[in-house]
């Protein structure tokens, strides 16, 4: 690919997150700042084969960066998994004269990038969209810091009513394979005890602390279980066997659910997405590809995007013994 | 019952409501200005009956009025529904010299007063502590107002995320018996379609309805489900139902629970809660009993229990026809 | 004036208040609603002028129930307070075949609407939306209770340091020539004194009170001062007083500012203004005109825009006795 | 010093930051996991000389985690900066038979400490509390991110009312010397301009940039300027040069003040607090002293006191430069 990059393109692909807005912004304006014209390309995938593109000046992004979702709509798209789909974008992108695209999302979504850069071998850059940090190369992904603080506020709405009432409370937060938002949420709420994908505690180990908790005079107890809790078992089943094996507890659930991904993103996902933006449009100029742009060490990096998507972060163990010591 | 009232408790019972804790503050602060004593109750009836008492003064309400829950805790009491439960209770409140009691919680808690009122000619005002806005002889119930709160701020959240997929959420939220919750936070967050237990559209209107949000070019739609709607079926089964008889929609289900009876008290209900502390007390003073304390038309008014108990406020006609016009 | 009104006018006018967005938005859809056409006009009477008009139909207003500020803009207009302007105004209405119009803003507004309306004939409705509730004819208006809860979360926040550090807080909040929002939010925030336009306590008892508050063991004190308080000192002058004769305390300073004007508005201002709007446009449509939409114990109702803007909502004598015994 | 450390002491000192309490609770709870006693100091240094200690427990630091403020006060102390006044300090400190201190603060708090350290030869640890984060060794300090969240939500306030009035606001935070708020909290709220302590732009380029934004098209203009600011001068004067020198805007001010200190803390805030809570305690039980808790690149570390407040951590400069390519 030559390095006259004079038409860049932005989308947002599979599941939403804070921060998707001021990301989209962010590009927008720093292509307007370096003169590069600016193409937004809606619903993900599927627009960029369908050719549903919109054309954007630095005024088009006003008053976004405080938005939760996405103004250019999200989606999943079966047929970019195809390689007829991929000819289709690839069509799309040339008759509309876009010479590159940055696409914000999660690891599905840079699959697909990468695997079309090798096909077309067509400019991109990744730069990673998920409230559930869980792509390598990145210490946070955009909306997980929103996320974490939609949970810690939820649970302290849910404590205010647990401890009137002495309760036990499964509190059930998004992360199918990953539990940095349980564990993190987990100690930010002071629950009394963590379910995370990465950990099997066991069920006698669960039982034993809470009844610990109990005999200790807290007045209540919150759990944090993870989508993919390892238990084997969902929150509704957790509940159940608590209730079984230690009915010393009124117990309730509460699952979160989409809210998480909801939310005017916090300080720090706004200036990380404006960040990111930044370096994506330079990366692109300077004649890179199939980059992911991260932040590490507080400093804004970039990662080959093959690197990224085979490689989780890892849950942090030193967090896993603050949460166990937390909860003395 | 003699006029001189020198020992007022309060306690809460029931469910546990934003403001409550500003209730009490309200009645420790104005029995301490009215040179009464007062004494807190935990834990509800069940705390009259076992005698877990605790002498207040202005000072053991400090910085209270802004935090959800009850400081006093709240349980439900099933021994105060006998006879030999109630007179336990009445023998530890003679016990402690106290001459009346001020209970903040709902129409169970105020059934109990009542009865406990005939059978020993006790001294007791009620104020409604309910998110539930159910309770006839008051406009709104303590932590109403929060609730709503609680529950547009949800679901702008999930708004974002809807509308960036557009997807069709069915969201749960509480009411068993009445909509006022549903009625009002649909109304306040825009949804296009609210069920609630008064009224029975239908689910062949349901589905009408969604097909032509759809078609006006809506980009999301938001269901509000009442716990208690009269259609038959849970949120759960509305989506499946939704799903297999109007496929246009990718449907997503939310139930959000407890955490709508928590969190900081609006300041519309810290205020409320404020007037009505103020008044339970004087009415005590002034040798009244067996009444609610409630606001209409923004005054502060007294309204016997048994009347309140026995009817509901009613859901508002002119309300469901705005949200019918809000959906155009 | 006939009753075939075909199009109705929406506008903005004076200073913004939360739920303005809400009531374009009812305003609009109950026109859609009704299959009557729909204005918007930018600018407020400024925009009248000039014909900064725009088409709108339910889709216009989607996405905008939960926002603060106004889409339409707003703006305080000189020209129209002359014959000249007004006549401008009246032949831009008249050419773009605008039959009536619906102006949201404060007493300032109502008055020009009024004028227009007896030079021309031409039908009018208001809506109240300013966080002052400083209207006669509506208990509450449109963005008073959003602001009342910004304020609180805003002294919450400076109770956190000013209990930190064992300080005393003034704190100015917005209300020129009327109390409420001072006297509710100080009632709401705790404040241990509360100033207001409509009372001189004088500063003697001022300093009374405050040094009462420090000996009863406090560990901090909030005064909550309104802009037009009618100490004659300002809110600057007020804590060189108190330090000067009362060393006792350091004092600190906030003015609340603008920030009180915005915001996401409450789900009471959600709903208050989905049905002023419907209000609205029925009284249009029936035939009415020069009437304001208010809210009296919990009903929509009208009251004569020659009314509204003469009386003053009053201070609540009632709630400044509860905010004397809440300080105990 | 040896190593057998049995009683540590807490005490929060200097200007207080959300997350203390977090912390706090985080050394009394690694204390009572690791079986040391331990002893909260109230009232920072000044409690220290005086002896106002309490034992805790883990049950002592219940429900604060997510509370502004510091539960244990904080205060200036000038008698601590006199050897009169530290060896008060240190007889109290031996005669409660404490070991050891952890002091959450900021740098005259952790001057404080080094001095008496030296002088005393008593293990000490600083952990990095202040919004402000100008502590040279962490990425982060504790409050900040909190104080960042507070800053932008006040803004996004104030920019619904100014874009709907298309006015021009300067809007005053904290950071006497150093910039990072303004700037984070500028380029997370979009700030059209940004004035810090560490750059001066000049006053011919401010008007510069402001003309450019009207002309761009911006319906409003936030200018944040640091207290610090190195223009030579305040927010108010900036305000009377601007309308003097480009009489296209309607100009106002806002100061947020004091309550950027408040507020719960964010999740990351009492994550942070947490894991710094364990180390600090953690290091006074491996014999190690006079050194400061810090995270950098997501880890906890610990650097010498004496580094700590000698450096600032640098305001970024690729920040900046993002920060005017968001403004294009």
């Amino acid at each position: 690919m030559s390095s006259v990059i004079k038409k860049i393109a932005v989308l947002t692909s599979g599941g939403d997150s804070p921060g998707m807005n001021a990301a989209i912004r962010s590009v927008v304006r720093t292509c307007a700042y370096l003169k590069v014209d600016c193409v937004a390309i809606y619903r993900g995938y599927q627009g960029m084969i369908e050719g549903d593109f919109k054309v954007m000046d630095a005024r088009s992004v006003n008053n976004i960066i405080n938005k939760g979702g996405t103004i250019l709509k999200s989606a999943r798209c079966n047929d970019f998994r195809t390689p007829e789909g991929r000819k289709k974008a690839h069509d799309q992108l040339v008759k509309a004269g876009i010479d590159a695209f940055v696409v914000i999302g999660g690891d599905g979504s840079f699959t697909g990038a990468m695997i079309f850069n090798k096909e077309y071998n067509f400019p991109v850059i990744g730069i990673p969209g998920t409230i559930d940090n869980d792509i390598f190369g990145t210490t946070f992904t955009l909306g997980y810091d929103t996320a974490l603080n939609t949970v810690v506020e939820c649970i302290d709405k849910i404590r205010d009513t647990a401890s009137s009432h002495n309760r036990l409370f499964f509190v059930e937060v998004m992360g199918r394979d990953v539990g940095h938002i349980a564990l993190n949420a987990g100690v930010g709420a002071g629950a009394e005890e963590i379910l995370i994908p990465e950990e099997n505690l066991g069920l006698d180990r669960l039982l034993e602390s809470l009844k610990r908790s109990k005999e200790s005079g807290k007045s209540s107890s919150i759990v944090i279980v993870a989508e993919g809790d390892k238990s084997g078992k969902n929150v509704f089943e957790l509940k159940e066997y608590v209730e079984e094996h230690l009915p010393i507890y009124d117990v309730r659930v509460s699952v979160l659910g989409h809210m998480q991904r909801g939310g005017a993103p916090s300080c720090y996902d706004r200036v990380l997405a404006s960040r990111m933006g930044v370096k994506a449009v330079e990366a692109l100029l300077e004649g890179k590809t199939s980059l992911m742009v991260g932040i590490q060490d507080n400093q804004i990096t970039l990662t080959p995007i093959e690197k990224a998507i085979k490689g989780h972060t890892k849950i942090d163990k030193e967090l896993i013994r603050v949460s166990e010591i937390m909860t003395t």
